[in-house]
């Protein structure tokens, strides 16, 4: 990407504001579609590659970065060959179905039950809109409906020593008291003169107008400031008595300190994130249809399954692979470049004669834990009973997030998430065995949806990604991106590259990988045509 | 409903909140679906009518509360006819498809042009999950889908003498920015104590806390009341350069000032509102799969289309009504009852003998306008140049608001509502021909997408309420509900008695009609019963 065209981007980006930056693409003559698609990718072409011959490309790990590898160099005419130690593409992108069968590396077996048509997505669940997956996705033709990220009427539920403990509280009422609170505090302030050195008597008139609006608060009562602009609650809330052919009857709000004091409010910046704000998107049928639709682009022969790397190093003209497929036989492999997308920390274990600062830039990366676990039940009770039709109810216990599902609305069955966590509460859960965490799943569980919890259970999976087999983790974090390793790895090591979501800045997500993988791909095909 | 059992609910209530709700309708007895569906009804059954033989009902309009009124009437043994004057059921319930063809009152035909699958719902599209109406759709098997109501990345568009005028900013850019510096002035205030006449100090750690992680903004600067707390952008708003394996470049936020006098911070609280709130959902395929399922329920015999009701009167032993059929012949019918649910302001005017006072309730109703365009195009630009998939933009001229589809994502064609606009927006399009609407529907509507709104537009059908044969606006309000009208069409005329939205506090929803006409049911079945 030329220097140039970014710095005028960002200088019309950070001066105007995506309206203008509109505008200013199109006077660059980019149009909005280009503008769209970043980072900016330009896919090698067959043509380019007519003086150089058709290179050959081992790519190691058949995840989504190995999968996008394969698939654009493939179409500008590389041989690429991808070595995937699973019995399936995707990696971490692996959707659970009945018969669906996991070994762990404490050696525990799962075996799903699932129903048909029933699954739980282990790893990534959705996608958002402007993430380059769902470009692949309009692409490889995998059909996309809405994945529900956020629901006013999922529950948030927050133990410890406060008076809402225990209590499980539906969004859309911590939302009107925390905004009703907010909105009558800074009302208040800003009427008695208490921010005069920031904001001019229209600043001040217009905060008023939208506070009234935000937090459904009253009107200023003259000569006294302890009344004007009270929150005093509303419909927003939810009814204790709904409206009919009579009037409802709202729910009375909390009180202040009891909100404040509970923490309910901030889940809320969950749903402003750039990454988690809906509109949000999720393949139909399952997430595994990206990886599945991948193989079939790139050509079931170009991937060799269940091939467990034992070594790899740079020669004299390009890159060897020892590896052992099924745990048998080891078999030899060579080729001008080799695309590394198996995790750093793992990568970093196996023989290979990269340079010592290479393996320990990869060494530097930090595995994440994160758990999740799918219920399958006989009856859709969180629609007949709660009104819930997906999304999410966050639990400041070691359950994390419990996902309602996105469609299949009003089915015979349904597969909830029961817990998504990460970290502490992963590791938690993945210590105990999996008959354990369905039952410990199902009684926190029960604490926020009453009895209906612990039955029409058909079935269960948990994944713990800590010791799920070829993963170790269910991403990375970098303890630093300033010093150094994580810049080596954007370079090649001889012929070497690297991709993955953990070389990007968008890590535990398909796009993070796809735009990494596109970057090396251009990195690479560069090289080739420049020779 | 026994007031006691509603006053309990009322008082744990508002004790309590939902949560202790829930608890106390367990220890009632009453289980959690009982609960959800509010307010409640109890369907007559054919037992109850044992003694007193099948009554006969006729039902004034195939509307939502027509349909509703006939499906549980008809359940019980009621031998119940729908008298309907269009060719179709549900009233305002309508989804315009290819070769849909509608005259309005000042002889404007249209005939929609839209391609297979492609569609307009006309009147309602969306449904809260808590709405009965989600019931019946499970009861009579109508599949349900997401509706997108909310969506990050659709635009706030706003015209005025400000900064911002006549720029589209994305959502979540407008919500970064609002939160962002209503973060920061409530909690400068809260740090320099302007509050501590209303605050604790636990409630000021507190809210400051939350504030930081609401409004993303930094942290305290000792000695600098000014430079602590400051909101100053961020990935929330998007990005000038977005992640990819090199950090992002945010865009920078807008001045205090000018986000504070666009009023875009306004349109917030529409996402908040009881029955606006996501989740939200609607029929697979347009939402007259309701209105035809009911059809199919009732028994299509059971309906008579193109029926012009001219007079209705009680008689000594029950109803009589005059109709015209394809505004040829003149038919009466007899029966036991009537429920009227034509549109209050248009019954009003029909010759009948129901007293005065009746009569002057029923034009007491002040109808409102609203229009909608559906525009048919035959490239999704929005998803594809714009990353748009479903939603809401959101104008202050004439346009009002504009829908993408909630679904078929990726598909060849897409038919957006290019305006949804009420009172006097839909009054202004009301006035231009079908032709004209399109056209100044997308020029508005270019000044916020750009040059794509202008082509590829393969079709387009445009309703006008207030225009619209047998509806004559698209809802009413009243002017009070505490003066008596509203009550008197609460009570039965004899024989007469009345449903729709209007006499419901939902107006406007069809879940509205429903509630009423559940609530007719009841009040008719218990006086049959008592007799």
């Amino acid at each position: 990407m030329p220097q140039t065209r970014r710095d005028f981007l960002k200088q019309v980006g950070i001066a105007g504001g995506a309206g203008v930056m509109l505008h200013s693409m199109g006077a660059l003559g980019l149009s909005p579609a280009a503008a769209a698609e970043t980072p900016p990718f330009t896919p090698p072409k067959p043509s380019d590659l007519a003086r150089h011959g058709r290179k050959s490309v081992l790519i190691l790990g058949g995840g989504i970065a190995g999968l996008t590898t394969a698939y654009e160099l493939g179409k500008a005419g590389y041989r690429c060959t991808i070595l995937e130690a699973r019995e399936r593409p995707g990696g971490r992108n692996w959707t659970v179905r009945g018969g669906s069968t996991e070994t762990d590396l404490k050696g525990q077996t799962q075996r799903a039950a699932f129903s048909s048509g029933q699954y739980m997505n282990a790893g990534p669940g959705r996608l958002p809109q402007h993430h380059v997956t769902v470009d692949y996705c309009r692409e490889l033709g995998v059909e996309l409906e809405t994945f529900v990220n956020q629901n006013a009427d999922a529950y948030l539920y927050r133990t410890g020593s406060h008076n809402l403990a225990g209590q499980p509280i539906r969004h859309r009422a911590a939302k009107a008291d925390v905004y009703g609170y907010v909105s009558e505090l800074l009302a208040k302030a800003t009427d008695q003169g208490a921010l005069d050195t920031y904001l001019t008597q229209a600043d001040k008139d217009a905060l008023i107008s939208f506070l009234r609006s935000f937090g459904s608060i009253g009107a200023k009562e003259n000569g006294d400031p302890a009344a004007s602009y009270k929150y005093t609650g509303g419909g927003r809330r939810g009814y204790a008595i709904e409206p009919g052919v009579t009037a409802g009857e709202p729910l009375s709000p909390y009180a202040l300190s009891d909100v404040l004091a509970s923490g309910i409010g901030n889940y809320f910046s969950f749903e402003f994130g750039f990454d988690q704000a809906m509109q949000m998107l999720q393949p139909v049928g399952g997430m595994d249809r990206i990886p599945y639709a991948f193989e079939k682009a790139i050509g079931r022969d170009k991937i060799e399954y269940g091939a467990e790397v034992s070594a790899f190093r740079n020669t004299s003209s390009g890159v060897e692979v020892e590896y052992s497929v099924g745990g048998r036989r080891t078999k030899k492999a060579k080729a001008d470049f080799l695309v590394c997308t198996i995790p750093p920390h793992i990568a970093a274990k196996i023989p290979s004669n990269l340079p010592a600062d290479v393996v320990s830039a990869l060494a530097y990366a930090r595995p994440t834990n994160a758990g999740k676990i799918g219920i399958e039940y006989d009856r859709r009770w969180w629609e007949l009973d709660h009104k819930i039709y997906g999304g999410i109810t966050n639990a400041n216990n070691e359950l994390g997030n419990m996902w309602y599902p996105s469609s299949g609305f009003h089915g015979k069955r349904g597969t909830m998430v029961g817990y998504y966590n990460t970290g502490g509460s992963a590791n938690t859960y993945g210590a105990l065995t999996p008959k354990e965490r369905l039952a410990k799943a199902v009684a926190q569980g029960a604490e926020i949806h009453g009895p209906a919890y612990t039955k029409d259970v058909r079935s269960s999976f948990s994944v713990d990604w800590a010791t799920a087999k070829h993963s170790e983790g269910a991403w990375v974090g970098w303890p630093s991106r300033t010093d150094g390793n994580y810049d080596k790895l954007l370079e090649p090591s001889g012929n070497v590259y690297f991709a993955g979501d953990h070389m990007s800045y968008t890590i535990a997500w398909q796009h993070g990988a796809m735009v990494s993988a596109r970057s090396t791909v251009e990195a690479l095909h560069n090289r080739v045509v420049a020779a």
